[in-house]
């Protein structure tokens, strides 16, 4: 066989799987991993750093599939190659319960599968994220250990995404050279031909990105090749636009949009069976085609072995660590840290704001933890994110932990999902709370794959005062708390804003966001408890005094000391109060609920207090409870007056206690 | 006074009264009105068509501050051109509770701002829809009526946000060629230089997204005129990118990132207005430079009279039909004809999607109704929104009312934030309900506004099936119910969505969103009731039979029929259980106590289902209530087999009930 007929037999074979994917659960999208079939073989079987034996090694370059869509185009290949868990009879279980093989690629339920993929522009911002993982750690442990690329496959839609635009203005600006997209140039999209929505030079645009651009025929394998090697030459990151036909090889469909997402049919799957030479029979492959694949997925095998040699012949300290921060066991010496910190906190408290209270956590845990890599989306002197020892990750300078985002609050949540899941580091960015709204399809995608990624949100409510409506969150605190698996921590005080850090940084398989204030705090923790007593999820701050609570007060992150202020407003007017601190909802409803029912308490008055609405709280105080917060928008003023105005102060809390005696 | 001085004089007055006005409320960014005043000088006194007589007059350039937080820059136009309302002591109560002045610039709150702004990219992705608006309403009703221009003024950070991407690529293809966009290019972020965070060449991206795009010296007024000449002519959209000194005049900021959030201080500012030879007293001008704003704002006048005379001459009806666009009160057969359908449908059940009875019900509404533009962000098929009767819009074709956005769900809802506030049409947009994340920051701020901005939201739960978690919202419904002043309609069958269209078209001041199925629902309202039900947001659908209930059941949508099919289980075993359809919360919610008593009923137990999470029920079930929902993220699979998996059915809702007897 010459060598291009060998290419098209492999290719063809990737085409075959997903036409007869599709086909069988009659749903599901052919048309990519048809169309984009050539550029795949070129791609796995000539450039990429991959070894079926071990999809997980450290060192292997790591492949995103950004139009997740064309899964199918990403399981042929698992399967093809010869990954461990993704069998012929899981493509035969495509988008069924429980196969290997869901609609689109799920991480850590497929093994080989980088990172989920589906909603568009998340992948390829996700990439960016892992090409600077790649280079952080380069910079820190050295080529010998980490010398990889990261490879794209991206559509038309990930292209038209805000957030990949934003992802590949970071690329272009730090250089991040080993980024390598393959755009999937098909001019087709789901409401018909390209041209009904968009005009873009694409090739112009990652241009003035500072991106290498190129165009070639994505059904050209040496073409594919050549261009491969002229962007992993580059001092830049590269897009190569290959020119594809959307469900190549469908007599019909093929070039139509009528080819992107449903089956093809028995006819039109036949008609493009015959004229790609493979064998009608469902899931059948030509002769030889299989241990073709599976021989050239062997290419990788001897480079893994070579790093596995050098990863051995290491000082051992250098080694465990970075064994260590591979697997993301966090540092032996940071509770320590967390823990001398708190006592020096409670011992002397300071009014202060809670962001500026994460500062002072982040000189520590910075210390503690060098995998620790912050940034902020250009709010670095409000977020108060850069501690004094963390240096400037710049374009083409890795030897850094801090990354100035740019204004780009979606890129920067996206890449931080990449830096997580590429290993080694941990990543933590930070913009005001109420961009966690520009931030939330990627911060989904966190909680959705369990990475650990922390988001630093500050100025977390109408304490930010004179910004307005615009930059006060009010739903944020519900919003952010109905997304599942994410832990939204809200601390009152420095050492519940450390120990809220430490739960962040612990949870390894849930993401944690901490909302923080702009505005100064009296401090609520001043005796030291070694346990930590956020990990609860709410606890008991302060108990009833003089009889049993008849009355009870809970409070989130700045409301804390307003109920505390009401808790003895009552005591002068001889109600007895006690006040919860609830700094995470969801650790405390994971609780069991003995503990639950403990903490929340027998009192006949419960009332919550929260800068943001009442969506979220019934369960802790009761749909007839009473409730201190917002119902509507905010306003542009000095915070106190907002306060005032919007009636969140002790005096109401009081009120309503009272009132409901 | 020669030209040049006469210009200073003016753009100094800018500066000096942002200046001052961030000095007195020590809050606020005198950057960038210091940098920007020249550009917008040249702009109000020789180009923009603006009557501060009549700031709300139809045919007037829009004027959009995407970069809000130079807000100060504004409020000195609308004081100086002599806007009503924006007097000199509103100036001194800059960000002040109450005041014309907030924090960023508030559309509805302060005269003659066009668009809220402050949320960086959403100014100008929203005045590409304005733009648009221009254009369909020209394509409608002619140039003697519509022939007007938007301007924007953008920074850096606006630039970087993915939103602008999004619609600039749409306003290139569109070619929307009265879209001038002044880049105020200052090079200052507040991290520090832009250079920390960004390397974009910005003429070469507009020019590949299909602008013509040019630099210019933002300090030379001659210089600016002559480029936004040239924007005028141009058959593109225009970017001029203003080269600036960020806070120019200030000695020692001037050109740094201290001069952009913060009041300059005493020092400072006293050297600033030296500099630029300004009186020193606060809130001073120089002798006849309000006078020279003044005469200078009277330059439209004739065109506004103009204007009026061609309206008075129009044909009575042709006139009557645009001032009712433009004052966007709905048109008189609406609801004779959504009545007409209702009852069709009611007579007529069908077992058919949300999806597809939206589809149905806008073929009525689109006839009844021309100003309605719908449009996808490329899920026409899926979405169902592109009725027969619709004409596309295409590049420099205008004569149609359907938008193909592409994959761009972020800035089609900002566009259709402006074609709103444009007026003259209605906007309704579609992708899937998951995506309403990517969409969230613009329909937060169409909330905040309170405009009519129709959201048509499909595949809105597990019921989406095969494309699994990505695709599937769980916790969507619960999110977008906590944004202030939106509603949030999930109807059950063809009937409800009638109903519910009708409800969001006649919301002027409160954008709705339409939570609309995939899969095919039982129909529950099969006799006609001329009333909307669902105008009071919950409503008895099926009382309980066999005696008073012991048992309610609520649900929303796709749940409703479960909730039925629940109450016939619940009645085989002796319990009569009454089923209350619940369209819209919020609606629900602003009914009379009495009014939802009476429809939460008083039977001893209460069950909710909905395929979303719990949150949000709560108020209605109680916090002891049943629930049947999603806890977690749904799964990839046939739609059925996830409600079985998951648990969401008649049965699982009958034993939660029985199991509280």
């Amino acid at each position: 066989m010459t060598s291009r007929a060998q290419h098209s037999a492999l290719a063809n074979a990737i085409r075959s799987l997903a036409m007869d994917g599709v086909e069988k659960a009659k749903s599901g999208h052919p048309g990519l991993p048809m169309g984009a079939a050539d550029v795949a073989t070129v791609l796995f079987t000539r450039f990429l750093k991959f070894d079926p034996a071990a999809p997980n090694w450290p060192d292997r370059d790591r492949f995103v599939l950004s139009a997740g869509h064309g899964s199918m185009l990403l399981y042929a290949l698992l399967y093809l190659t010869g990954v461990e868990g993704v069998t012929l009879d899981e493509l035969k279980r495509f988008r069924q319960l429980g196969s290997a093989t869901p609609g689109h690629p799920e991480y850590g339920h497929t093994p080989g599968v980088e990172t989920t993929t589906g909603p568009l522009g998340q992948g390829i911002a996700t990439a960016v994220g892992m090409a600077l993982g790649e280079r952080l750690m380069a910079a820190e442990f050295g080529g010998d250990l980490v010398d990889h690329h990261t490879y794209v496959l991206a559509s038309d839609g990930d292209l038209m995404e805000g957030v990949s635009q934003e992802a590949i203005a970071l690329a272009g600006h730090l250089r991040l050279s080993r980024l390598i997209v393959l755009f999937d140039d098909n001019g087709i999209s789901i409401d018909g031909p390209l041209s009904l929505s968009d005009s873009v030079d694409q090739v112009k645009r990652f241009e003035a990105a500072g991106w290498r651009a190129e165009r070639v025929d994505g059904h050209d394998p040496d073409a594919i090749a050549a261009a491969i090697e002229r962007a992993r030459a580059s001092d830049r990151p590269s897009m190569i636009a290959c020119k594809t036909i959307i469900g190549y090889g469908a007599p019909k469909r093929a070039g139509t949009s009528k080819a992107h997402g449903e089956a093809l049919g028995a006819e039109e799957l036949a008609g493009a069976k015959a004229a790609l030479g493979l064998p009608a029979e469902p899931f059948a492959l030509p002769e030889g085609v299989l241990e073709a694949w599976r021989q050239a997925a062997t290419r990788s095998r001897g480079e893994r072995e070579g790093w596995a040699k050098r990863l051995g012949a290491m000082d051992a300290g250098a080694r465990a660590e970075f064994e260590r921060r591979v697997a993301g066991r966090p540092p032996a010496g940071l509770d320590e840290a967390i823990d001398a910190l708190k006592a020096r906190l409670a011992a002397e408290p300071q009014t202060i704001a809670t962001r500026k209270a994460s500062e002072v956590a982040l000189e520590t845990i910075t210390v503690a933890m060098p995998e620790l890599v912050l940034g902020s989306a250009d709010l670095t002197p409000s977020n108060n994110t850069k501690t004094k020892n963390l240096a400037v990750v710049g374009p083409g300078e890795f030897a850094g932990r801090y990354i100035h985002y740019g204004i780009r609050e979606h890129g920067m949540a996206a890449a931080m999902n990449g830096l997580a899941l590429h290993g080694g580091v941990v990543p933590a960015g930070a913009t005001f709370m109420v961009f966690t709204d520009y931030c939330r399809p990627a911060i989904r995608l966190a909680a959705l794959m369990g990475v650990r990624v922390v988001y630093v949100m500050t100025h977390d409510s109408i304490g930010l005062g004179e910004d307005g409506p615009t930059h006060q969150p009010v739903e944020h605190l519900a919003a952010l708390r109905a997304i599942p698996n994410l832990n939204v921590f809200r601390p009152a005080d420095p050492v519940e804003t450390a120990e809220c850090w430490q739960l962040a940084l612990a949870a390894e398989r849930t993401p944690g966001l901490l909302a923080l204030t702009r505005q100064n705090l009296v401090p609520v923790r001043t005796s030291h408890s070694k346990a930590n007593l956020c990990a609860q999820g709410a606890y008991e701050l302060a108990p009833a005094e003089g009889g049993k609570a008849k009355v009870s007060l809970f409070a989130s992150g700045s409301e804390v000391e307003i109920a505390m202020a009401a808790r003895q407003i009552l005591a002068s007017r001889g109600v007895a109060a006690r006040v919860v601190s609830v700094p995470c909802m969801e650790l405390f409803a994971a609780q069991p609920a003995s503990v639950r029912a403990a903490v929340i308490g027998d009192a006949p008055v419960k009332v919550a207090v929260e800068a943001g609405i009442r969506m979220g709280w019934d369960w802790i105080v009761g749909a007839d409870g009473g409730f201190v917060g917002m119902s509507g928008f905010g306003a542009s003023a000095p915070y106190k007056e907002l306060y005032a105005h919007f009636g969140i102060t002790a005096e109401a809390v009081a009120e309503q206690a009272t009132s409901r005696l």
